[in-house]
């Protein structure tokens, strides 16, 4: 099986199944019998930890397949038609999405980034902008802002920047949404000081990720305040995203969220890659951007590259110059000890 | 755990979780690493299989998570933005699936139907009075025939009868597209005539039903003709369905494709509906429609169903008059011997 | 010009270019120089003077090109994603814009009519239903009513129906919405009690045709409730239905709606139309629907029909038996005592 | 009337109605009768004429109301639904059309410009970029460039580039489409030399702008190779864009077609500007841009602006710093000696 493939891979963070304690439950709990949709005993249990976990009581959850499905139904459930998005130019909803915002309706209002990062201050002043200029009614209104955690780079916001950005949404009624596909990388972070409660408190709507972070599939899609996406189970089932059997997204969440499993699983993934990184940086890599969390981006002479490539499985990022190739390492929950020394010693 | 519920369930076909060689095939293959979104060996050999179950050793073939999401994509995709898609009026997408047709930008043209079947003739004059309509180019031109197998009702298409509906669309340059959400049960019907190869010889497109016949989740869509339908791997990222973790589904359809287990789920369900149907007509129950499949309508006295309801789950299906009630039954995979006893010792 | 046409036509009522006042108006203005996009003192003026016929005095109000995209954005506005629009099966919105309700993302929920027309109790039933049904959740949600007067069978209805209808919307809260494509044959009619004042105080909105009645184009959108539908402005301009000349759409229903020219303009179509039915009765002919507006449905023997058919232009309705078939006759605001005498001559 | 305005005004070129001529040809013709939805012989009449003007004899034509509409439905008619369409970021479709691409299921790829200009080199660099990238299969494909002429910024493509951009199109097997909106205005252009011809060669579609230049409305989508885009009666019906009395919009054309109306209403505003550009550099004026077309951009000190803004009214462009300004003159088919000479009194 998967011949082609090095044995070696750190290419990304989604290659294994899922953690063993959620195919461990599958199995302990295969031939209930439970209602569909999630409406199953899993799935409310489920939301009932997310809530706890979340700080929210009231939050309405619901569970997802994947982020892309994710990101734009509730982009575009929080978006009125004449509304567009704004979102880092980086952002995957800008690019890796195959246009699934647009193909919803809505324009995607991509403003420069830093490391994948948008600031306070350029999202206030592309409203500011928008609400001065004088042909604003022939123009896409900007209805909703949209980051990552962490981003498309690995960076982190500190709780200050999410602060000031959730700050120029609430001054400008603007809902803010956080794509958190691997936000469990973020919170094992040390460099991490933004909680879920704090999410919670800050976000419009933000989704917690599975799929990346130790599940088979599966988002939960957070919504703090109770109806404020009215008849969203609709919208869910209308855009072909609601699960006969939601109780098989319902029990993965219900174990990630389980004795702080969630957690965990990011601390693995981290712990990895911090000591990659270390150990990168001591033996002369540059590492292309300073991100924290569990993708590391390094820079490698191409020739090096082609002998390591052929015993490592990496992930192309982009040529830094004519020598020079940009690369990306991904760790995970599933990442061992071992891999991580096998790595380092062809690296 | 799912104390509202009674014990004993004939409510739907998608209660339980996965057929137990589902299970051990995702707990035997979780810690490999593959590829994603369906580029993965199992992903491969499972359209390997399905494409020699269904003699098109060329057909495309994308595993989905659901029927309402394969429905919207596949016919999505078909139709030209001017063109609308014939369906019976119970159909599943006329109905069920919250306007996914029309949220894609497409009239759903409903004809009357026979317990839940479409004749060739309603849909050959259907389509002969849209052309010959002198108003035709201010109205939405019919573009794909839209049939399920079986249908709403459980009731079957023949083969003869499959093939004058093709004959139509092929006449009319029309794609036909049939819907196999329950298309194991169809298969092991013994009133059933139209085999897999039958189906990918009439049908533009299709899907091979899993998640309410032995998957956790899932959906085979098959192209007999290759590239009929370019770049759908786009359009499904494009609408939210494709999988990171593609595997998941594709070991489902490869373990439903190894060792005949579709075919043999789909007797188990029909051995059960047979029994309790019998039993049912011998003890003078009346059958709401002729549904030689996994689902059986039966038409209860309401005072009596009031006291069965306490003991059995069933699903509502229409007031028949002001004192009967046409209730659904569903048998499926995982049906026991012991379910069907204890349902015929109570109704 | 037209030498295909006989020289006789009752086909339509838009045959015709503009009343000649109109011409007059846009002579006499058409050198001033004036803002775009609606803003223009013949765009205010006009807005004005519907207010004040309608007694809204804060009504929004949009000039618009034609039928097909006053319906289509209005519906789309005033919809949610997951609801759908109740019509008469018979509706244009049904049958005649090419399926634009649902190219916009809604389904056309469409109820049996009485010559073209809903009832309340219809309505009220469907909107009961779709709450009673358990499984509604899965379902298009009735969001609107739309209903046209007259209707596309020419009829009209009752101020008491009306009342009854926006009632049951009132009380189901959902918006009514009316088509008035042809509202001047409405309102110039004696049978027709229902007053402009009426309609802005019973619908959410609807909209005064202009196109069938004297404009060279244009609809008059009316918002009686002002700021009902927010930034309709741009989601016009986003629908590509702003005209950057704004004042040409103005400057029509500023004169149409000068001197109670829309009233007059009706009843010539309404005496003309009533002359003729009258004669045809006398005659012996069959009127098959009864329409008291300008579009009268009579019933021809297919012989004599082939004579008439070569000295004037009808419009096909439909057949009624093997050897006899329904035509449309429509008088308009030009129609002459000249052509009315015609057309007795040879009917 | 419009007494808020400055009397003189170069604020932009729909400010008056018609060419006079087109008025006079709307009374002439107003009350014949003739068939609906551009089958009149006026229409006809205006395609003859255009299809002679571009030396295509089978384009298909179709007269819509608007800029926005038109490259609406011919951009999204042109794409598959997991395209998007290249533009320069300055582009009307990238910024000034409210989100209409968008709206229609598409993203705009928007390109860096020069003076509101795409160089061949970056589209091509940018499809080649695309089809190279390992996850383009997530990504939008580029399936149309959008260009126009004269641009945003009044500036013109040389036929050179104009061919270059056609070749990179036709090498992609990607369709080039023309926004038209000012054509006018290039034709009449001594710097022009791209044809009608030549942009009918070039172009898989584009149209010729009635709105900006003579008419009270209108465009006339023109696709050189008769049937590229099937059923586009259709598809401009269902979005709202298909006028019931489309004489109105044929007849405008056929008198802009006739005895070369509509390049000397060009070449009116193209002196006009002329003489306005040379009197303003002559006193000291600064260019913003090198535009030679209807449109000047022009610095003004602020303090000047303030007295000038008082006397004339101009369009505002952009700060060009903190005590400069950047605004629009634009001249037209209606721009009088006398403008011209009551402007450079006081400027």
């Amino acid at each position: 099986m998967n011949s082609n493939l090095p044995k070696l891979s750190f290419a990304s963070d989604y290659m294994e199944g899922a953690h063993p304690l959620i195919l461990q439950r599958l199995l302990e709990t295969n031939m209930l019998k439970t209602a569909g949709y999630g409406l199953d005993e899993f799935s409310h249990a489920a939301r009932q930890k997310i809530r706890r976990a979340c700080q929210t009581p009231d939050a309405d959850i619901f569970f997802l397949t994947g982020g892309t499905q994710t990101n734009a139904i509730i982009i575009g459930a929080l978006l009125k038609p004449y509304q567009g998005v704004i979102a880092a130019a980086s952002g995957h909803i800008s690019i890796h999405e195959a246009g699934a915002i647009e193909a919803g309706g809505h324009k995607v209002l991509a403003l420069p980034h830093r490391n994948g990062k948008l600031s306070a201050e350029a999202i206030e002043a592309y409203i500011r902008s928008y609400w001065q200029d004088e042909n604003r009614e022939h123009m896409v209104m900007p209805g909703l802002v949209y980051i990552s955690q962490p981003t498309e780079y690995g960076t982190l916001y500190s709780l200050e920047e999410l602060e000031q950005i959730s700050a120029v949404c609430r001054s400008s009624q603007i809902p803010l949404y956080l794509d958190g596909a691997r936000l469990a990388y973020a919170l094992a972070c040390p460099e991490n000081d933004a909680t879920l409660p704090d999410l919670a408190r800050l976000c419009t709507a933000f989704y917690i990720g599975g799929t990346k972070c130790g599940a088979l599939f599966g988002e939960a899609a957070v919504i703090p305040k109770q109806n404020c996406i009215p008849h969203l189970f609709t919208i869910i089932k209308q855009q072909g995203a609601l699960l006969a059997k939601g109780r098989i997204a319902g029990l993965q969440f219900d174990t990630l969220f389980s004795e702080g499993l969630y957690f965990r699983i990011g601390h693995n993934a981290i712990d990895a890659a911090r000591r990659i990184r270390q150990a990168l940086l001591e033996r002369g890599y540059k590492l292309a951007f300073p991100s924290p969390t569990n993708q590391i981006f390094i820079e490698f002479e191409d020739s090096k590259l082609k002998t390591i490539s052929s015993q490592i499985e990496l992930s192309y990022w982009e040529k830094s110059d004519e020598t020079h190739t940009i690369m990306r390492l991904a760790t995970s929950w599933a990442t061992s000890a071992e891999d991580v020394e096998a790595l380092l010693s062809i690296i």
